[in-house]
C-alpha cells in the first residue's frame, strides 16, 4: 500500500486542526471599549501561537517519518487515524487554557492540555515504533542514522510533557510557561542548532 | 477519466468532517467548577472519539476501493458526492448523541445516528458496486480475490447497522454501545486479526 | 505554469465549502422533545442536501474545465480565486433559506440564493470563457468537441439562474424548488442519460 | 527535502482560511425584516470579500515562490509554518472590521488587520528571502531574473501595509478604504498590466 492517501488526509487534518484555533479566538465588546478588549483578551492570541506552533511542530515530525515511510499496512493506517484524533483534539484544551488562563479553573485546564498532549506524544511514538521496529515499513534505502535519530528524538516526548503536566498539581501557570518553552526549544533545536 | 482528483476532495471532506467535530466538544463553566465540568462532560469525548474512529473506517474502506479503481465516469463522480455528504453529515447526529446521553432524547438521537449510517453504508454498496460490476472501472491488473473480498466485506454492512438502529426503539443505550463496538470491532477485525 | 497546485487548493476550498454546510444543521429541544424537534427541522437536512449535492455539481464542473486546460497564468489563478469566493459564499444564503422557509423571509432568502448561484455562474463562464477563447491555456491534444461541449453546456446556466431567482419575487417557494429541481436535472442530464 | 507536502500543507491552510471567513457571515432577523437586515449587513460581505481576495493574493504569492523553489529544510518549514499561522489569522481581525464599520471600534479594528498584514507582511520576506539569499533553496534552473522581480515586488509589501495601518490613528475608515485598495490594486498590477 502505497503512502500519497495517508499523507493527503494528514495533511488535512493537521491544516485544518491548526486553522480552526482561530474561530476560538473571538472578542466582543461596544465600539468604545473594543481598544481595551482586544488588549486584554491577549490570552488568546498567545494560545493560538502555541498552539498553531505545536501542530505545525507535530506535523513536522509527521514528514519527517512519512519520508523514511515507504509503505502502509491496515495496522498503519488506524494507528495514524489515532495519531490524528489526538493531534485534531489540540483545540479544545487550547481553547480551556485561553479561557482560564486568569481564573481558579486553569489547573484543570492545564491538566486537560497536558493530558492531551502527553497521550499525542505516546501515539507519535506507537506510529514511528510500529514502522520502524525490524524496518517493517521503512523503505529500503533510508538512512540508517536517521531512523536512530528520529527513535532518539521520539523518546523524551512523553516524559516531558508528562512532566510539564504534574506540575500543574502544583502551579498551573508554570505548567503553561513550560507548554510554550517546550514548543520553542523544540523548533530552535531542531531547526537553528541542527545540521540538517 | 483518472481518480487523483476525486481523491483529493474525498480526502478533503473526510479530513474536515472528522476535524470539525471538535468544534462542538465545548465545556463552559465558571473557573473554580471546571475540573468537575470537565469530568461530567465525558459523553463528548467519548463522542467524539466513536465518531473520529468511524470517519476513519470509512477513509480506510474508500481508501481499499480506490486502489482497485483505476476510472472515474460523471455517474461515478455523483455516486462518490451523495458518499461524502453522508459521513459530512455524521458531526451532527454525533453531537446529538453528546449532548442527549443522560436525558430522554435519547432515542432519538440514536435513531438518526443509525440512519445515517445505515444510510451511509448504502451509498458505500452503491458506490463499490457501480466499479465492481463488470468490472467497470477496476484496474485491469487488479487482484481478483481483493476486488471479492470487498465485495464480501462491504454487504453486512447495511443490516447490521439497520440492526443497531432498530434496538434503539427498545433500548437507546444499547444501541448507542453497539454503535461503538461495530467501530471497535472492525478495526480490530480488519487490522489486527487480518493478514494484509 | 503548472495547474497542479490551484486544483488543490479549489478542492481544498470546495471540500470546505461543502462539508461547513453542516455546522449550520443543528437542532436544540429538551430531551423529551427532541423526536419531534428533528421531524420539524427537515429544511435544514433538504438545505443540506441541495447545496452539498450544487457544491458537488460545481466541483464536477471544474473538474471537466481542468482535464482539459493545461497550463495557467496570473489572470487565470485571480480569476479561479473570484470563482471560489463565490462558491465558498454558499453556505451562508442557503442557511437562510433552511432558517427562513417558513417565514415571510423566504423571499429575501431566496433572492440571495439565487443572486449567489446566477453570480457564480458567470464567474464560471469567465473562468472557462477566459481559457477557452483561441485555447489560451487549453491542452493542445484536447478533444475539440469536449471543448466546444463544454462551452455550449455552459451558456444556458446564467439565464437559467436568473430566471429562477426572480421567481422569487412572485413566489419564493416555487423559486426554491426551482432550484432543488436545477440541481436534480443536472445531475440526471450530465450523467445518467449522458454517453461520457 | 521535498517540497510537495509542505504545498499541500500550505494549501490546506489557506483553502481552509479563506472558507472559514463565511462562518462569520451571519445575519438574523424576524422573517419580515429579513430583506432590510440582508441590505444593512453589506459590510459583511464587504469583508468576506476583500480578506478572500486578500488571503487568494497571499495564495499566489506563496505559488510563485513555491514555483522557483526546488528544496526544504527544517528551518524554511518552520518560518512557512509562522507564516501560515499570520495568514490563518486573517478572519480574526476581518470580523472585527466587519462588526465595527459603523461604530468607534473601528479604529481598534483596523490597527489590528492592519498590523496583522504588516506581520504578515514580514513573515512573507522571511519567508523568501531565506530561500533566496545565496539561492540557497532556489531550484539550479530557476530564471535569475523572476528571482530578482520576486524579491524586488515583496519589498514594498511591509512599508505599504504599515503606512496604511498608521493612517488608521487618524482616520480608521481611511484606512480600511487603503486596504481594499491595495488588494485590487495588486490583483490589477500583477494580473492584467503584467505580461507574464
Amino acid at each position: 500500500m502505497h503512502t500519497a492517501r495517508l499523507e493527503t488526509f494528514a495533511d488535512g487534518v493537521f491544516a485544518i486542526a491548526a486553522t480552526l484555533l482561530i474561530i476560538d479566538v473571538s472578542v466582543r465588546a461596544p465600539g468604545g471599549e473594543l481598544g481595551d478588549a482586544l488588549l486584554h483578551a491577549w490570552p488568546q492570541y498567545g494560545a493560538y501561537a502555541v498552539s498553531f506552533l505545536t501542530i505545525g511542530i507535530m506535523w513536522v515530525n509527521h514528514h519527517a517519518c512519512m519520508q523514511l515511510i515507504e509503505r502502509a499496512d491496515r495496522r498503519f493506517l488506524f494507528i495514524n487515524i489515532a495519531l490524528l484524533a489526538c493531534i485534531a483534539f489540540v483545540p479544545f484544551p487550547t481553547r480551556l487554557i485561553a479561557e482560564h488562563l486568569r481564573d481558579d479553573g486553569l489547573r484543570a485546564a492545564a491538566l486537560t492540555y497536558g493530558l492531551t498532549l502527553t497521550i499525542t506524544s505516546v501515539c507519535f511514538l506507537t506510529f514511528w515504533s510500529y514502522a520502524a521496529v525490524g524496518h517493517r515499513l521503512i523503505a529500503p534505502g533510508a538512512d540508517e542514522r536517521m531512523v536512530r535519530g528520529i527513535s532518539r528524538a521520539f523518546r523524551p516526548g512523553t516524559p516531558i510533557y508528562a512532566g510539564a503536566t504534574l506540575v500543574a498539581l502544583i502551579s498551573p501557570i508554570a505548567s503553561v510557561i513550560l507548554f510554550a518553552l517546550i514548543a520553542g526549544f523544540y523548533v530552535l533545536e531542531s531547526s537553528w542548532f541542527a545540521r540538517a
